[in-house]
């Protein structure tokens, strides 16, 4: 037992595992269940402001790993693209006004254009966030998504990718984020991971299991799929990372679900299964 | 015109675009379509028997692109595995039989078990069946499929992975299959077409788009995604590839169709978008 509470010590409630929650219900249910980190969605913080949701925040001691999201960068026009990086700009702010120093990048997608080119896109977003998030203390964390999501969401699709992007700058300015979800598959994770040395910002913790009938919302519980968690965990900790692990799960069971049925499920789950 | 026609005769239905099909209404469909082509399905030839599947195709004078499929691999223990191998053994003989040379390799999933074991499992059974398929006259053509199929289909999810196992063997037994709607959000895609030369078996088409409800019937019609068809065919015929392109499209809206509606509708796509 002493050691399941040193380990979970670790765990993060990521907002999106419970999304049926408001933030000042996410942070009461992380504070009764003692769940001593959390990261933050920007939809979510929007809801309430900036300044509220830091008061929540402080007056709980729940400490932020991370910020989601930045990121989206391909667009059509050099309008829209400079208009998504001034949304990343925002979320830099945010991401320190909050006290964190990691913002996640879900990178965009390639929905409306050549992959080519949105890669092309999002290399050169990621080089204009770059100062702009040094300058205020935030490291960009690159999370490379499942290849099922480079139509909608992110054409960053290996962690290899990720890296080829991040090793361009310091590695105390940029990083990658390692979400089991997304890399599970991937037969050059493990080469991946010690590569990612000194450079992995977040490591966020689900399953993947079969039938998937929406993209969105296919993850599951650790424990009730495919992913060998604790062989990735151990791969992440001898790459350097020992910090908080975010439990991520878009998964309709769970936001039907009160926040301490959430909590005290994916608390479990964390202890056998991570 | 003239170059329509031409190209046309490199169409191929892949035999699951018309699952509400036997293979005798297949076959006429074809026929009147003027489709040259046919990629066939074991469980359709099942249905009616090797026998008279050849002499509804000797009759139309229909030529086989390829046998779908082999592979399925791994299993938990020995004895599961070598009855798979039995399976492979008996789909090569179908293949030899039905006059085509290509047996189409979905190499098998990971869903009860570790996915680097079952990678191992795939490399030993393809090891397996290498000379017996020579003995045949058959070529393997081990077909990458899309990481989202991971766990219920196939470990092996990209062009370069299945190009490793096929370079183990000789370019006239082992090559590769290359399907867009598998590939195209690749990085490496466009390198490892290249490096595929001289092993590329048989070439699929179908289109990517959201959002997808039910990963097997994910396949949208050429016209209708993301993917570009056309530099992916470019890349395939510099690779020295210039056999038919079988349409394979899993799609419910397909299937809800006529065989000769289907039959319009694809050749239609084909010339606009392959």
């Amino acid at each position: 037992m002493g050691s399941n509470r040193e380990f979970l010590s670790r765990m993060s409630l990521n907002q999106i595992t419970t999304e049926q929650l408001n933030l000042e219900e996410a942070v009461k249910a992380c504070t009764k269940a003692e769940v001593p980190w959390i990261s933050l969605w920007r939809h979510k913080i929007e809801e309430i402001g900036l300044q509220q949701s830091k008061r929540l925040l402080k007056d709980a001691g729940l400490q932020v790993s991370s910020l989601c999201r930045g990121g989206m960068f391909p667009a059509s026009t050099k309008e829209l693209r400079q208009k998504n990086l001034d949304e990343n700009r925002r979320a830099v702010e945010e991401a320190a006004e909050l006290g964190t120093d990691v913002l996640v990048l879900v990178c965009g997608s390639s929905l409306e254009h050549d992959i080519a080119a949105c890669r092309e896109w999002v290399n050169e977003g990621i080089e204009e966030l770059v100062p702009y998030a040094a300058s205020h203390g935030v490291k960009l964390g690159i999370e490379p998504l499942h290849p099922m999501y480079a139509a909608d969401r992110s054409v960053v699709v290996t962690l290899g990718e990720a890296l080829t992007i991040a090793e361009k700058y310091p590695a105390e300015k940029v990083g990658v984020v390692v979400d089991v979800f997304h890399v599970w598959w991937d037969s050059e994770l493990y080469k991946q991971i010690a590569r990612a040395e000194g450079r992995i910002l977040g490591f966020h913790v689900s399953d993947w299991n079969v039938p998937i009938t929406d993209t969105f919302k296919a993850r599951k519980l650790m424990g009730d799929g495919v992913i060998d968690i604790p062989r990735i965990r151990k791969a992440v900790e001898e790459a350097g990372y020992h910090g908080p692990i975010e439990v991520e799960i878009m998964n309709q069971d769970l936001w039907d679900l009160s926040g301490d049925e959430v909590l005290a499920t994916i608390k479990d789950r964390f202890v056998h299964y991570v």
